[in-house]
């Protein structure tokens, strides 16, 4: 299937190689060509430069917001929250419009120090802003609670024995994207609901990234037990 | 050991009578004991009078606010987050003085609807600001992410195989706090540090309340996997 991933960094790139891995066809998509591909340092975060991992996937194509938008028959939203909306309005209405846009991103407000706030929480979420702002999308939250290796391998935990949730207002876009979580490698795929249960998704970062401060490694996820 | 359980809905009710077959000395504290002694129907949620919960424990006593945090050498929070610092107030700052006061409220708004937002989140917690009211008391923030009747037997679910989390800034208290927990059977107590992290273990409720929704149980945890 045709992928189109909006976002370079280590969600995009992580995804995008686990897509190709699974034989997919994968674009991703940036603000500026020649700006990312001129970037020759690691990041902030230490990550190397996008043209070094480029190489090592020769497969993978990078293209602009709306390139990649229009390749991609099922869409990804692995920006920062912070600039998910300006991402898709560059991506383009039209290039959404009836696909799949499964948003994996978190409002994460790094301004007021660590650990970051959430810029949208309580009586809305990023999720459901996308939604009204592009309502012929048909988007999926998911994945927002693990970190970008464990979304792609579960199996890196615990032998996947644990859980990660959808939220959404179209049931076979769900089904469409717990299928998709299944050749990850997820075994157990929990429906919340509509778009507005993403506000639960997104309020549960702030415990998230106390768990990884308590366990001084982002490798851990939770388990719903009934 | 001498409890003082502030709030006589079900959740303080649940925590006196698993710490009265625990064979310790519990007294619950009400606003007005004339009052919640003279009502006989059930409650909005359908849960039978004070009253009538009360013939059936006939150890447990009912109180002041003030007078059960007096008595308590453990104090429970067990009001309502929309109603807990004045009920602490009612309760009186000495009668907190250098006592451990577990915080097991939630700050639930059901003003704008159901399910309930939180009225503090993100920048704050329910948790904080009584550590901050009530500077002398030994907060610890836990149980909040469990109904009632799992807070005190965890082994209602999966044999006890999920996790409770501990939030405060007195070593010593969330020492105490987890044996009290494990003399409830919890197995799996993890101490996600001082008492800002309780914003994780607060803003962990939006999901839980879509858990809900979708579970149609409140008999569910999480188990911390890693």
């Amino acid at each position: 299937m045709r992928f189109g991933i909006l976002g370079t960094g280590m969600v995009g790139r992580t995804i995008a190689a686990r897509l190709d891995e699974l034989s997919h066809e994968v674009m991703i998509g940036t603000r500026d060509v020649a700006v990312t591909m001129g970037r020759t340092d690691p990041d902030r975060m230490g990550n190397p430069a996008y043209l070094v991992w480029q190489r090592e996937h020769p497969k993978i194509r990078l293209a602009t917001f709306a390139e990649a938008a229009a390749h991609g028959e099922v869409l990804v939203n692995a920006t920062l929250g912070s600039v998910s909306l300006e991402a898709l309005g560059m991506a383009g209405a039209d290039n959404l419009d009836g696909k799949i846009l499964i948003d994996v991103s978190n409002p994460l407000d790094f301004s007021r120090g660590m650990p970051p706030t959430l810029t949208v929480a309580n009586s809305d979420s990023m999720a459901e802003q996308i939604q009204r702002t592009f309502p012929r999308a048909r988007v999926v939250k998911t994945l927002n609670i693990v970190t970008a290796s464990l979304m792609v391998v579960p199996a890196r935990v615990a032998g996947a024995d644990h859980t990660v949730f959808l939220s959404g207002n179209d049931a076979e876009a769900k089904t469409k994207v717990a299928e998709l979580l299944r050749s990850f490698g997820w075994k157990d795929i929990f429906d919340l609901g509509d778009i507005t249960t993403a506000r639960g998704a997104e309020m549960y970062l702030p415990l998230w990234l106390r768990l990884l401060g308590a366990a001084q490694t982002p490798m851990f996820n939770v388990k719903l037990t009934r």
